[in-house]
C-alpha cells in the first residue's frame, strides 16, 4: 500500500508517518519510483504499536526506539525479544541503595517471588527494572508505615498471575512470532489504564458496599 | 509532640514540613508558645498521606491540597469522602468526545458495569473520571486495532474486584473513619505501582514458560 492509504488504515496522519520513518521507529517502506514507496502489513503493525507506546505510553521518541529494538532484535530467541522488550518499557523509579527500608523490601519481595514460583523473575533479580519497581514501591509503604505484610502482597501477585495468563492467551491469538512480540508491548501498555481504572470503579464500588450510611 | 519529632517519627525533613504547613497541606498545630506548636498523631498520619500523595504519586501540590479537601470534607458521609478522595486522585486522560471508537468503548464499558453489577460505577457514568478513564483506554485499544472483547475486560474487571475487597479489608483495620479515609487515599496511590510491577514481573514469568525455546 502507499503513504495516503497507510495514514487511512492506520488513523495516523502522513505528516506523523513521514516524522516516524525520519525518526526511524518504522522502517523504510521499499521504494518503487524515485518518490513513492510501498508499504506492507507490517508497517501497519508497527505504527500501531508505535502509536501505543507514544500516545497511549507517553514514551519520548528515544525511549520508544529502545524498546522498538529490543523487540525487533533477532539475535534473540521469540522469548527473551518479548522479555527483552517488556524490560525496556519505562518503569517508576528503582530503590535507593543506602535505603533500610529498601533492604527490608527486597526480603520481601523475594520471599514473595519464591512462594509464586517465579523462578525467572528471582534469578534476574535486581537486574530486572520490574523488580526494582516492586522494591521501591514497597520500601515506600514501609518508610510511610502503611500496611505491606507478604499475605496482602501475595494477593496482588496471584491476581497479577491470573492476569498474565488471560494477557498472554490473547497474545497468542496472534500468529507468527514477531506480531506476537509487538502485541505484548502493545497490550502491557494499553491495559495498564485499563486495569488501574477498573481497580478505582471496583474500590468505589466495594467501598459503597461496606460504608454506606 | 514537637515539629522535631514530627520530623523524626515521619522521616520527613523539617523545612518541608514547614512548607507543608505554609501550603495547608497540614493543619497547623496548637500553639504552646509564640515560636513553638505542639502535634498530634493526626499530624503525624496527613504528613505520610501527603507524602504518598506527592512523593510516590507525584502529584502538584495544588492536586495533593484538593484530595485532601475532598477526604476531610465533614459535610460528607464516609463513603463520600472516600469516594470523593479516590475520585479527586488524578487520573489518565479521559476520551475526546467526537471519537467514535469512544462511543463504541462507551457501550462496552456500560456492558462490563452491567455484568459485573457494578450499579454504583453505573449510576455515577460519565461523571465518574475512573469511567472515563476507562472509555478512554478502550477507544485506544480500538482505535490501534488491538483486541478488547468484553469477555476479557470482564477478567480484568473480576481480577480489580477481588483486589477491591482484599484492598477494603486492609482499610478496614484502621479504627477510626478518618484513618480510614486517609488510609483508602494512600494505599490506592501507593498499591499503584505495587499491582503493575508485579503484572509486569508475571508476564515475563508466563512467557518465559509459554515461549522458552
Amino acid at each position: 500500500m502507499r503513504l495516503a492509504e497507510l495514514s487511512e488504515r492506520s488513523g495516523v496522519p502522513t505528516a506523523t508517518i513521514k516524522y516516524y520513518l525520519r525518526e526511524r521507529l518504522l522502517p523504510p517502506g521499499e521504494r518503487i519510483t524515485a518518490t513513492q514507496a510501498e508499504y506492507g502489513e507490517e508497517h501497519l503493525r508497527r505504527l500501531r504499536l508505535v502509536r501505543s507506546l507514544i500516545q497511549v505510553g507517553r514514551m519520548p521518541v528515544a525511549t520508544a526506539r529502545e524498546v522498538l529494538a529490543a523487540a525487533e532484535d533477532e539475535s534473540l530467541s521469540q522469548n527473551a525479544r518479548m522479555g527483552a522488550a517488556v524490560w525496556a518499557l519505562p518503569q517508576g523509579p528503582g530503590p535507593d541503595e543506602d535505603d533500610p527500608h529498601a533492604a527490608r523490601a527486597r526480603e520481601q519481595v523475594d520471599a514473595v517471588l519464591g512462594r509464586m514460583g517465579w523462578s525467572y523473575g528471582q534469578e534476574l533479580g535486581d537486574t530486572s527494572p520490574a523488580y526494582r519497581m516492586l522494591v521501591a514501591a514497597i520500601a515506600s509503604l514501609d518508610r510511610l508505615g502503611y500496611p505491606h505484610d507478604t499475605e496482602h502482597l501475595l494477593v496482588h501477585a496471584r491476581l497479577a498471575g491470573e492476569l498474565a495468563i488471560a494477557d498472554l492467551d490473547l497474545v497468542e491469538t496472534y500468529d507468527t512470532p514477531p506480531e506476537r512480540v509487538e502485541a505484548v508491548v502493545a497490550l502491557t501498555v494499553l491495559y495498564e489504564p485499563v486495569l488501574l481504572s477498573l481497580r478505582r470503579l471496583a474500590q468505589t464500588e466495594e467501598s459503597s458496599r461496606r460504608f454506606k450510611e
